[in-house]
């Protein structure tokens, strides 16, 4: 969960030469079938990606933009040090304009500041490219509503790359709910609950901690996501937690949330590391933080099944996303990671440990990449989730997590801030599939291959 | 948690002759004080309480009524094995209108079915008896209104038995809250998550279990409780959740609840069992069943913070009341049983098991009284809800979980119902207290005396 530590460890693994996973031939993959991918935005997120990318002998990378020189250098470097040769580089704001017009160019993975992402994503599929988006999909509905209809007009697909679907713990529930054992699901708790003030304010010099800086005096994450939070108050990142959680519920595949409301506690924390850590009379001591501490939004979906998501990011606090999944037989729960199934628990109402269950329904994914997604980042998620795209766009599939999944779960956010700032009213969920929720068929983990 | 249980062991107890608590006279009593308590109810419940009476040198029981013969017998077969006299009896639906009357009663204890728990306390307030009432202290809005008018017109105090409030951890939270160990408060979880199917249905011959009767045919709780979950849909039971929470947030000294929502999710658990247990041609398989299976409240303060309560009663599930206490600097949870304090926690980011916690911080009263506690029921919380009521009506004075407290717990329930049948609409709070929250005082755990 550690960007730094991952690249530090990603950086002495490609120095060290070993360049492609000592296992790839075992995974059948055709060589000859050659993806050629850009990057747009190669910050520490799209270097991730990137390192996934390079470790596969069936991909290309011929060209990178980024508004970051040093983004892009070490970008390359990566890239030859893998033996490929340099990328064509764009450096310019608007220059992904001119990178998805390249015919070398069969997809591309944008890795951008969020408000850049239905931008590029509508840009890149106007010009034909398969495009994988980082997470969130876009900020607001009507972002959301033009990646729709940028889809649905080109025929060229989108997936959000939402690594936290392919967890081994998350994923083995999905398992499990398919194969019944939690009877009919009624309940699910998800959250993003990770304390991000050292990733919100920095130096200046490293990307986290060490400073009160943000905007154009923090680097990283700091010079634009911080601002999100001085600016809105609603669940603004919520995906991590609900992307799962529809893949449980089969949101958009015969299910759909029908509506949301949110509510935010007052908003303390930030403007407490500042004076903390940077004193009162630091010129950031003066701004006003809009995001509540903690945002709980309650969904009803369309069959009855409510989901309770918490967007928690300004407080002390260990890192958990606070999973719950609850059926009419059983129950398991992240924070303890324990589970109760009432026709297979060895004793009436006690919790087991998940570990047995964990090894028993692991998914045939983990069982059959193991060994490949132990090297990768994020517990492995982010070898899942770059896998799922290449592979996608290998076969000229529609990806496992499409855009109508992508916009589903990412438009939780806008429409938190309208509930909130309509003092906690309900509201209405758009249906971005226009009915086809009810007939479409999940793809999502279905398989043991990608 | 088990009261079938706890009945034999404190028969058991009764019948070995130990009548009085071996350190009674430690405790420093006036034992020429002595409180005459009548019982309105004496069925699993009211005889808890009455055997924590019944250990108390101070206390008499002078009436019992209940519509139940056998329970008035099995009560006054208790009392007399305590060494006391016989307590007058009263068997019919509205005697306990003469019991109130009695003037050798000081104070009752109210142990009812809900829809009773109003109308009792307010004839029992009338006739100026101070009043310990069981969870919840009413039913409906108007009910919790005549509660507060009578007390004010009265003068006479009532005090809700909300006895997970004395709970050995929630009260440790409690101490450490008031120490600034938190820091400044934002946000708690809480929830009445206990699978009840055993007790919403039984066979009619004993209290849990053994059959999918309710109602006429029902026994125990069965007879009248399992009518809520057919008529309402609403979070029926907060107290054990919120009280805990509403102490720990200053609710009614110095801040108030100001709105809530709520959300149900779909109606499976009750039907499914009865269909399980007693096949579908039971004719309780044709009742529906208003209650959802899980209900999802969430509240705002007036200080910025917010509240989650669940209630979870109709699925299989191990018990847990889901505490979660979260302040600006730290979190402790309930599942797991972890903490983490920024200022104090050995380690980063990192959760601690809280027993060493639960030492340091352990409550006054729980140091004090931990040999008492432990021959009570409901891992001690019996005793010290029962001693604190006792101890305040023999000083006279207002109790430390009053009719305001008592009011605005309960209050949850119709507005949880109100907001669920406006489609989870925003439901404003009542000020139970007239403006009064913002400079009354707390008593609950001030001391170490009561």
């Amino acid at each position: 969960m550690n960007r730094r530590y991952f690249l530090r460890q990603s950086s002495m693994a490609l120095a060290a030469g070993s360049v492609l996973h000592p296992d790839w031939n075992a995974l059948g993959f055709q060589k000859t079938n050659t993806v050629r991918l850009g990057f747009i935005g190669v910050g520490l997120r799209g270097r991730n990606h990137m390192e996934q990318a390079l470790y596969r002998p069936d991909v290309q990378v011929t060209a990178i933009a980024d508004i970051d020189p040093a983004a892009l250098a070490e970008s390359n470097q990566m890239i030859q040090k893998s033996g490929r040769k340099a990328a064509a580089v764009y450096s310019g704001e608007k220059d992904f304009e001119k990178l998805v017009q390249r015919t070398d160019v069969d997809a591309v993975i944008i890795a951008t500041p969020w408000n850049w992402h239905a931008p590029m994503a509508i840009a890149a599929m106007k010009a034909g490219k398969y495009v994988g988006l980082e997470v969130p999909a876009m900020v607001t509905l009507k972002e959301a509503w033009d990646l729709v209809e940028t889809h649905e007009k080109t025929g060229t697909h989108l997936m959000l790359l939402e690594n936290v679907c392919y967890r081994r713990d998350v994923i083995a529930i999905l398992n499990m709910i398919r194969q019944g054992l939690f009877g009919e699901m009624i309940y699910a708790h998800c959250g993003y609950q990770h304390d991000l003030r050292p990733v919100k304010f920095n130096d200046g010099k490293q990307p986290y901690g060490g400073g009160v800086e943000f905007g154009d005096k923090g680097l990283s994450e700091a010079r634009w996501r911080t601002q999100h939070s001085v600016d809105r108050n609603g669940d603004i990142y919520p995906t991590h937690g609900i992307g799962p959680v529809a893949e449980w519920m089969n949101i958009n595949y015969g299910n759909r949330f029908v509506r949301l409301n949110s509510m935010a506690t007052q908003s303390r924390g930030l403007h407490k590391y500042i004076v903390e850590k940077g004193g009162e009379t630091h010129p950031n001591a003066k701004v006003n933080f809009k995001l509540g501490d903690i945002v709980t939004t309650s969904i009803q979906c369309q069959n009855g099944e409510n989901i309770v998501i918490i967007h928690d990011t300004n407080s002390p606090r260990p890192y958990s996303l606070g999973f719950r999944a609850q059926g009419t037989e059983g129950i398991w729960m992240n924070d303890g990671n324990q589970i109760y199934l009432e026709k297979v628990s060895a004793r009436h109402d006690q919790w087991e440990a998940f570990a047995d269950y964990q090894a028993k329904y692991d998914h045939p994914l983990w069982k059959k990449f193991e060994k490949d997604a132990e090297n990768a980042g994020h517990g492995g998620m982010d070898f899942f989730v770059l896998r799922a795209f290449i592979e996608s766009v290998k076969r000229k599939l529609p990806p496992p997590i499409d855009v109508y999944d992508a916009v589903t779960w990412s438009a939780i956010s806008p429409l938190s801030e309208e509930s909130i700032s309509k003092g906690g009213a309900m509201v209405e969920f758009p249906d971005f599939t226009k009915g086809k929720w009810s007939n479409r068929k999940p793809t999502f983990g279905m398989n043991e291959d990608y």
